[in-house]
């Protein structure tokens, strides 16, 4: 793995925050969220920061970038539940060269739920490796 | 709904089948295959009900079709559970102009499951309608 | 199917409205949300109605009843895109005996995409049928 | 991330191969296989593997024990589209105290496309922590 982040469980550690139900098609046989049915949380709080900075994923797309994930790092600490209340909340760890890292911890009523890495690789129109956009570097948060 | 076709409960009615195990992520929280959970399983069974045919999926699309659901309809009769083993019986039912139905029945050890059907348009490269393919419509069980 | 109602097209015969966006997870390689995705929207939906409603689901099936999905049909008029902003629009359409009928239209900027149907059972603590809760048919919609 | 083990790209490295058909409700609007769409493949593996070892997941299930994820750590290496063949080899890595680690390789055509670890808790029936029972320790590889 070439994940450098270590997602803290601590809130203030983010930048952003992305609220959502966990809905029932999300849950399994053990009662609980089923552990890959998290990953596309991660993905809409990443949407959401993107929209936030002024530069909504469908406009990326359409200029020819798209951030694929690379590499996926999760600690699963505690269940979620069918109908709660879940906070992603999201950072931006690290943004170079051609991939950038995005730190997340889930939490409900205040107990952390996972923590999570995903790193993600910058792809221009011809399918080849890009660089990370500026505007997105300048939202990393030094480490 | 347009969608003329009643699938039967008897395998008999049906051309083709397809096995497959329930998924654990398939299920929820009720311990029981989510009832979304059952489309991509007559997805599936489409999908190598015309590889069998002789025309792959991939190759139609390759020539420039696609075959998107228009209509669905679903009886859930009784549950499906974790690791069961599954048959999806398929019959193609009506290829007339520009759509087709599909029926299925979805049964574990005998017992019906649900029975559904899909009707499905043809598209062309442009998006726009086109025809049943003569071999699709070739495949279709008279009424 | 026993489904009897024929949800329109037209907002204003339905009673209720959740709001979504399109994950970009729920599309699929015709770059479009896929049909099996929806249902999950549909779900959410009759989740949020019953919490307004005053009757959470979570309090429905901790009162030892469940309401499983008996039969669905759905008609796809127009496709959903990713980041999409999709409503939800939802009518309790009948509730006698021991099922109740949901209609739904799943619109984007005005444009209907689809329509659908639900039926449920009411399912009691032993599993067996049970009979509508009075709080749900006063709010079936007299036809 | 309490994860240690390193998973190769070599199918020799393996000890056990789960074979599938990627579904088109897997695919997103990328045109390949949605990177949460693999982890349900990953699960799969694993339920194989242990009906293969003579302890279907089942029966560990109604003995009491669960076997929850609580890491995930996935390097994506290539895409898979829809309706590749894939061939998902597992290895038992390390089993020991109340965890145990699983590495995967994907590939199609023996191109690798993903190599992944998940560690998993054993849970017993009153939710606490349990230890590995001797027959899947025994299945562990030396490192």
């Amino acid at each position: 793995m070439r994940v450098t982040y270590d997602p803290p469980t601590d809130p203030a550690a983010y930048r952003f925050c992305h609220r959502l139900r966990a809905r029932f098609a999300e849950t399994d046989a053990m009662g609980v969220v089923h552990h890959a049915a998290y990953l596309p949380w991660l993905e809409s709080a990443r949407v959401e920061f993107l929209r936030a900075a002024g530069h909504p994923y469908t406009e990326v797309r359409q200029g020819g970038q798209e951030f694929p994930v690379a590499e996926l790092a999760v600690r699963y600490l505690r269940p979620v539940r069918f109908d709660d209340q879940v906070a992603v909340h999201l950072v931006l760890a690290a943004a170079r060269g051609a991939s950038f890292e995005i730190g997340y911890l889930v939490e409900v009523d205040g107990l952390p739920r996972l923590t999570a890495v995903t790193r993600h690789a910058v792809v221009g129109p011809d399918g080849r490796p890009g660089r990370c956009p500026a505007w997105l570097a300048a939202l990393a948060v030094p480490a």
